[in-house]
């Protein structure tokens, strides 16, 4: 058994479904799992201005926060982040920049690492945001497995190789059919993280 | 008036139509333009192996090849090149390489370029192939004009903001409408060329 | 004439350092030149935990912070942010992401832009913090300047094409000479800025 | 056991030094080796061009050149290529492109993937070019096994967390202290790959 840590950051929601059908697969899969949302940092006024970020914000009230315990805690990560511009968010950024203290102890040596996005438009910014993501864990020491083309599954979600991805509405609804690939990758990523923390 | 090289790579023709559109947008805006494709290097018996690109490669045989004395002579650049495992073909990087003479002299310093792509799947690489391509492009001291999200051809050609691209099917067929969005490109980046050169 | 907004982020002072350097370049080349800080979203705990931070926070008290008009009143942008994990500080990034606004508004299309960095080792992200911040500024429609090798000053300041970067040392020293690549690479991209903007 | 295929790119030398402390590493750790070099592609009259190249090409006649089946035969890869502006060169997408079979059988999932790299100029791609071969194993299905920040010997090293890289002369002289960190970043891949092919 591995632990596995799946942290999500969402506004609308979509995320958060990528995120829980990780958690799903993973605990089929027999692992210790948390699911985990980034600490929002946006002003009361800027969440109130969307009635669909607020609505997601009330409905997720009671999901944890991800801390620095928890990314030392875990022997994978599943990320679930939208894209903002070709890159995370900087909420999901400032999770990573906290972790620095941990990073001066090595511990974040060999986390197993996956990652999923979503954006508004196709092309995004969903690959962008992945390897941008990737690039931060190569600092952690992290070893990184993305889908590839390991199933059909990948290729029925849009054939995205560094994580499963989709296109989003206004509302946060998927606009993609992309469960099954979510549940592959999280299960890949399970497997070797069972490999090397066991 | 500026001078544009439009500069593909295409095994079966979706990156030869993508360079078309934008020699004829480019023509209209009044540009002084070189439709070029760049030299195949793949054996002739992985050529003939596949129907589509023996036929494609039959079919552009008058299309003149890209020299270094092209990169050389244009005030800009419209590439066109598909994707080969999230980065550009061999053949494409072949055509980069040769430019080092160009480079030390110092040459390719304020060269205007865009890029476009396509892959077989959605999320294939199309936005790593262009950044790739563009990485590049710094080395040589190029100025990049993307489309960003600059007009509603973007938007409607599945809003990639580094470059138009395009899913294609086997035989080289575009799945998506893209013409628009190219030709939107392909002017904005002459735009500026004409502004920086003239 | 044109107008170009100098934005850092800093921790220790590097990078107000080299913001500093390429707002005398500007002036000098007669922009209209305004030097603003991104504000610190850290608590003020983290700040006052390192004395270096906390010197280096009551020392620029007084420079303006940069703001989403400052990004829409600018023809052009020279950043100086530091890595952390190989990508923008999430502090840097929360001022990209608050443009939202403004890039719905097409605000932000052919805003020139130009980046330098800082890190603690010599290959420690200075390469993908620069690529990562020029990913985004793609989705803005921006035009991306960077130095590539057009000056003898990059060769001598480390010879990185994507921006002048430096090795800084806990107590934020620069480890290396930059001065005259940093006002080198300010004032090429005035040159571009004036050309597109006048 | 697991199986490495230790595959360089050089045309004066560094990386087959480089490839060759790999190689001494993974022995010493009860690999079973291949060094294997990437099929040079330029013609005669480039490499005859540069003494230092030709030197090289003539020294180096005996070492096998990495094939298809090399790529099959491996659990895990080291990877040791110069950049050419800030990717690999066209001989190494060359060898990448042409495993498009192997992909197609699924027969790249799950090799393990460390890479290593070298530059003209202190921060001249050593970043960009790792990461854009790591975004090509993504493609593969591959397990990206960076040595991060694992060990002290990686700092000393100019502090890549990518991978080990260094400055070269034009005689293709390393210009940095990078063995020790060679070897650390084998034998990690090396770990890693036992963990996972066993």
């Amino acid at each position: 058994m591995a632990k596995i840590a799946v942290i999500y950051y969402s506004s609308t929601g979509a995320n958060y479904q990528l995120a829980q059908w990780a958690e799903e697969a993973l605990k089929e899969a027999g692992a210790e799992v948390k699911l985990l949302k980034v600490r929002e940092t946006a002003p009361m006024e800027a969440i109130e201005s969307n009635p669909n970020w607020k609505k997601h914000y009330e409905e997720t009230k009671d999901v944890p926060e991800a801390s620095t315990d928890d990314l030392d805690w875990a022997d994978g990560f599943v990320f679930s982040v939208p894209t903002r511009f070709g890159n995370v968010p900087a909420q999901v950024k400032q999770l990573l920049d906290e972790a620095g203290g941990l990073w001066a102890q090595g511990k974040l040596v060999n986390k197993v690492v996956t990652a999923m996005t979503s954006a508004q438009n196709p092309h995004g910014g969903q690959e962008q945001t992945l390897t941008a993501l990737y690039t931060s864990m190569f600092h952690w020491g992290a070893i990184v497995v993305t889908p590839g083309y390991s199933a059909e599954e990948v290729f029925a979600a849009g054939g995205n190789p560094y994580g499963t991805s989709s296109t989003v509405d206004g509302e946060g609804n998927l606009q993609d059919d992309v469960e099954k690939a979510v549940k592959h990758q999280a299960k890949r990523a399970y497997t070797i993280t069972k490999q090397i923390h066991s």
